[in-house]
């Protein structure tokens, strides 16, 4: 029996723990608070992030991270994007030395503007060959409900992407392998500041004439600069790009939407984090995407759009107006 | 002052001849029917298929084919996919000499399995190159509400592109100019059927990640397709190929999407048919869409699967099963 170490308790690291279990690993989630982990134990549930849903018998939980990295063969990472290398600073020594660390997390880190697998790599030594990322259109409840899903599993080496697709393929979850991480990692990344343009524009009032030019052309600018980073542009038109982007944008539950929304309707950035209580992903990645677009000097205007709505307060409407009175141009250019 | 025909008052054909208004044309729309020439000409309204969208005073309307066409510089074709080479027949005499055909529609016809632009060629003797199509994500109901939307124009010759694009470029409507004719068509055409697959999840049930695998695979399935008939696979990753597709499937009240999900949720084929008292384009479209694939070798399950459903009459849940089982492999091979 495989055994896998899934650290965060999040809806996505609880939901993915299931997944393996239902494949048939033996899964030991790492739970920061004691509670979580006890109920998980207990009750079988995790009631506060998929409240309702029953965990397999083969899913435990623990608080001590050694316990949890015990003959882990994969080591599943779901914590914060942000708090990322604070705790693997802490958890690299407790983890067995021929573990494959597979990173669930969607953001860039502020201030280096890195992404997930090279601040794992940073922190655990571990080479990025062997870093995998797992990405898909995987809202957390509908796979929690094992409503059919597909995702991308991806590592530089093919043969590792490949274990891991064998580690939790059941019938309800399809995931495919790929080797181009980089990718996978900006098509997650940038998707939360898409899903805010959306989640603007949606409050503004605007139809479903904008929401697809708007997922369309922020498609294509994350492949713009996934190409100046290196990536395969193919990888964007897959599952860990347009799927999860297209995923995201018809949830209207997400946090990215709902920040978006509110900021549509004309409430300033202050009024949403009061009313929301909590801020959302694309908010703090949106400057560590544009930082990186100015890096690999690629021009990223929807990216630029929100950044400057969400950290400069220009109005929605002005923006829009700006979006639309561009001179006329080919599509590709 | 650019004079246009547009032929067909549809709600897009109306939609579109709005736009042209708005840019400046003198629009000319022939309709079939007498009592919506003249609910145009007299009440500035097309009750039937824009009800309470007031038209420009720049559109007329005429039931004479013949004075739709005179000194018409474009030929706008908005007129039901089956029926075009009947009407072409009778109208290519009547066409001005240099006139540009643009197509609006959105279909392949069946038996032949030919594209839009390929039975114009046939029936008026214009060139290939000379033929232009537009497609996008362009909802006609929220075009004519005048809300932002992009769109593209593709014509072989791109300065025949470039005109259009002129003539039709307003504050609230952007279009983009492309060379990939064939590209476009397929992408509007094959949208259809992915619709009515998407329809059929919703139907059963299936949540936002089916419908965005299903989205996504879709356009995977549409690109091989292109590629193998000499399209650009960029052109799927734009507006005429995912955009249209996320908008087409973003709106529940789409006659693919209501159609499949009364399949969905199990009445059969000729329940549905009774029940909407019409048939929806990808019913027809997906036949002729699987004979180019099986005439250029080329794989598109999800299309056979609709065909199967919907011609065959086997079960949506069987199918799903079959779909989900096939075995493990790499996102694109």
């Amino acid at each position: 029996m495989t055994s896998v170490a899934v650290y965060g308790t999040g809806s996505w690291g609880t939901a993915f723990a299931m997944v393996l279990a239902d494949a048939g690993c033996r899964v030991t989630l790492w739970a920061r608070r004691p509670e979580i982990a006890e109920a998980v134990n207990t009750e079988r549930v995790n009631p506060e992030y998929l409240p309702g849903i029953r965990l397999p018998e083969t899913v435990r939980a623990t608080t001590d991270p050694a316990e949890a990295a015990r003959d882990a063969e994969f080591t599943v990472l779901s914590v914060p994007a942000q708090t990322l290398r604070g705790n693997l600073t802490e958890w690299a020594p407790l983890l067995p030395r021929d573990t494959v660390p597979i990173s669930l997390m969607k953001g860039i880190e502020l201030g280096s503007a890195k992404r997930m697998s090279e601040v794992i790599a940073e922190t655990t030594g571990v080479t990025e060959d062997r870093i995998a990322v797992l990405s898909g259109p995987n809202l957390a409840r509908e796979i929690a409900e094992r409503q059919p899903a597909a995702s991308v599993v991806a590592c530089r080496d093919e043969e590792i992407a490949r274990r891991i697709q064998r580690a939790c393929h059941t019938d309800r979850f399809r995931p495919y392998t790929n080797t181009d991480v980089v990718g996978c990692e900006l098509g997650g990344a940038v998707k939360n500041v898409i899903g805010l343009a959306v989640g603007i524009a949606d409050g503004m009032g605007l139809g479903d004439n904008t929401k697809a030019s708007l997922i369309t052309r922020g498609l294509a600018e994350t492949s713009r600069l996934g190409l100046a980073m290196g990536a395969d542009p193919a990888t964007f038109a897959g599952l860990a790009g347009l799927g999860d982007l297209v995923a995201t944008c018809s949830s209207p539950l997400s946090r990215n939407h709902t920040f978006g929304h509110n900021l549509g309707r004309g409430m300033t950035v202050e009024e949403t984090i009061a009313v929301t209580r909590q801020t959302a992903e694309g908010v703090k990645s949106c400057r560590s995407v544009l930082l990186l677009a100015r890096r690999h000097g690629v021009e990223m205007p929807i990216t630029e759009t929100v950044v400057r709505i969400v950290h400069e307060g220009t109005s929605p409407r002005d923006e829009l107006k700006g979006l639309m009175s561009r001179s006329a141009k080919a599509e590709r250019r």
